[in-house]
């Protein structure tokens, strides 16, 4: 079959599974994630095996080492897998909550109804347990999911997916609310991006390349997460120990991950004491600095950044810091270079932590607080299937209610429009 | 200046502009939409005489009559856009409102801020009310607008788009926050669906070429309504003269519009008794029908139905009868042949009317009530920008609400993650 047909067979099985699987009740759901878990277990010694084919493929073609890493399973990364689906079995249902329900002038009651969005189809890369987590989430939420993994991983991913599969016909719900596209053929994922009759959004989870094709080739909508370029913004009257512990969260407790902190911006007023002090203590943890004029002018010995800096998500222990003639300018930096993802104020000012809350258009707004909780379990979603830095449908973490929208319902009694 | 540069001077100004409406207050924006109703009042007769040019040359190029029905404003007409906009003033500002707002484990609140999406693109045909309606609730909805309308109507769009920009500048606010593409180039639409560095979201309203046209070549992310083939289904324990109430109203109140009804689908149980009133009601009130083989046989003269009747949104007087064994296999009809647009069950039976709502996945589904409700003004949202039977962000009448998202809010005490 060529690409174009294996993706049409696999999209029109999901739809089928998805019309049945809009209608399954929570306990249902629930019994088929612990059944899930449960089979993970047992069977991890198969998906071990798996995983070893993978990493000696891998070790072979040279992929890097902490792609190595991520691809890498043992018996407590399958456990945790079990475990998160059992997390996941703990969690509310979003669907079936009616919401808003009230009555017209007409006679007609009005509401809505959250509903699962459809198929969603998954893209991603390395780690197998993104197999067992997307595919958990999608059952709960009552879609099916299209998961297309890494070719690296083609052997770890097909044993996950075969548990979830064989659980789903062990509670009696389709098996084809899970599918692996089994293939290490690329072509499939551009007509994967193609499926808009069968596929209602793809979730992209990766590297930068990555989201960036599938943003780009896409007919069916994506829910996305570019870059987090994330700010902190240091204010006149900040209390300024509570800045340095949240600027060195945010920039060293892990700095590879997304909601890490890239750029501190601090208010003029208290460039003096703050930014010799939070460039020494963020040096002392081994972060390089890149000032703007007048933070090198402040501490010498500073490189200074370029303006390619300001738009640049590290990923690494390195900061700019950049001194602004105030809270205006810092959002206006934010506003510029910032990647919509996650900013923060600290600010004993009521007015002006108000302003920023209200005005800094990111997926997360906070005050006083380590951009490092911009999380879905920090939120409370208890699970997320991405971040999305994107302005429709879903911002920020994306949770089981990210994986739903809401329809309209209309109790009557026999109305008619005149 | 080319397409390009045209669309991208347009785009960056309506972003600049989004910056600014997005933390404009109520007050703010609701005396800019009133003083705009002014305008368009006191400039009546300049907008009536730019539309006697538009429909001098609808005219000459002979444009169909129903077009230049749309086209033609009067005094009645400019009264009804200015009253629009008082209107949308009245309705509630959703922006800024917080929900949810918990505290976690960690010592932070999170919650919901409800924001503008940002800069919204509208294309759009003929009806030059759309520029005043659509730019009205994006003011409100603290967003800015890209109006494209039809070229047939540039100079009634100029006219109106010139009163709502006037009034944005006495009102102090960014002109640009209401932007007309003021050129009948074909090309600058194509440029605009693929500006997704400035605009956020494209919403077309128009007929079903423009729509596919957007929703084909658009790389910024659209709301849209394709078609509406909506379904009556009687069931078997229905209050008959309800059914037939519904069925009238939903045919034939406005059958030109999309939320009228395009199949009756009726169970085989009260078949006899009802198929041949509904279809001699039908034929009384000049609606041709088109029938299953059932249908043929309890009513003579009745033409066959094709598969293609089934799948084609007639609106007009013509009408496909379908007899079904149960609500099942209403609801397998409603799947594979209806367009997610609207539904409704008429029935007595608690447990089934349940069932329809929660499975039929259709942007409103209702139970005793016309079609014909499926509207914004009729769900209470006020004023409606369009009609979404997409499955992401909004579905359905899209309202003042659907033109915001959420972004997350965190208010700290100094939190840092562990």
């Amino acid at each position: 079959m060529d690409a174009k047909s294996v993706i049409n067979k696999l999209g029109a099985q999901a739809k089928a599974a998805a019309g049945i699987m809009r209608a399954v009740d929570t306990g249902a759901k629930n019994d088929a994630l612990l059944l899930a878990a449960t089979v993970l277990r047992r069977e991890a010694d198969e998906i071990l095996a798996a995983n070893a084919l993978d990493m000696q493929a891998a070790s072979k073609s040279g992929l890097s080492e902490s792609m190595q890493e991520r691809l890498q399973l043992d018996a407590a990364r399958v456990e945790a897998m079990a475990e998160g689906l059992e997390q996941i079995a703990a969690l509310p249902d979003p669907v079936g909550a009616v919401t808003n329900l009230s009555n017209r002038p007409s006679g007609i009651q009005v509401g809505h109804m959250r509903v699962p969005l459809g198929v969603i189809g998954i893209i991603y890369e390395s780690r197998p347990n993104v197999t067992a987590d997307a595919a958990g989430l999608c059952l709960k939420s009552g879609n099916a999911a299209i998961l297309r993994g890494g070719s690296e991983a083609i052997h770890s991913n097909r044993a996950v997916a075969a548990c979830l599969r064989r659980a789903l016909v062990d509670s009696d719900l389709p098996q084809d609310a899970v599918q692996l596209v089994d293939s290490t053929d690329r072509a499939l994922v551009g007509e994967l991006l193609k499926s808009e009759d069968f596929v209602d959004v793809i979730i992209p989870r990766g590297g930068r390349s990555l989201i960036e094709r599938v943003a780009s080739e896409s007919r069916v909508p994506v829910i996305k997460h570019l870059d987090g370029i994330c700010h902190v913004y240091v204010d006149s009257n900040a209390d300024l120990d509570m800045a340095l512990d949240i600027a060195i969260n945010a920039k060293v407790q892990r700095p590879g991950v997304c909601n890490a902190m890239e750029t501190l911006l601090v208010h003029r007023d208290v460039a003096n004491e703050f930014v010799p002090r939070a460039v020494h203590a963020m040096q002392a943890q081994g972060v390089e600095i890149r000032g703007c004029e007048t933070t090198c002018k402040l501490v010498k010995g500073v490189a200074e950044a370029s303006e390619q800096d300001w738009q640049t998500e590290y990923l690494a222990l390195v900061l700019s810091v950049r001194v602004v003639d105030d809270v205006e300018a810092a959002m206006q930096h934010i506003a510029s270079y910032g990647s919509g993802h996650t900013d923060t104020i600290v600010t004993r000012d009521y007015d002006t932590a108000q302003r920023f809350l209200r005005e800094v258009d990111s997926s997360s707004v906070m005050v006083n607080a380590s951009t490092r909780f911009a999380d879905g379990f920090e939120y409370g979603l208890g699970a997320e299937i991405g971040i999305s830095t994107d302005r429709l449908h879903v911002r920020g973490p994306v949770g089981l209610e990210g994986l739903t929208n809401q329809k309209w319902i209309v109790l009557g009694h026999g109305e008619v429009r005149g």
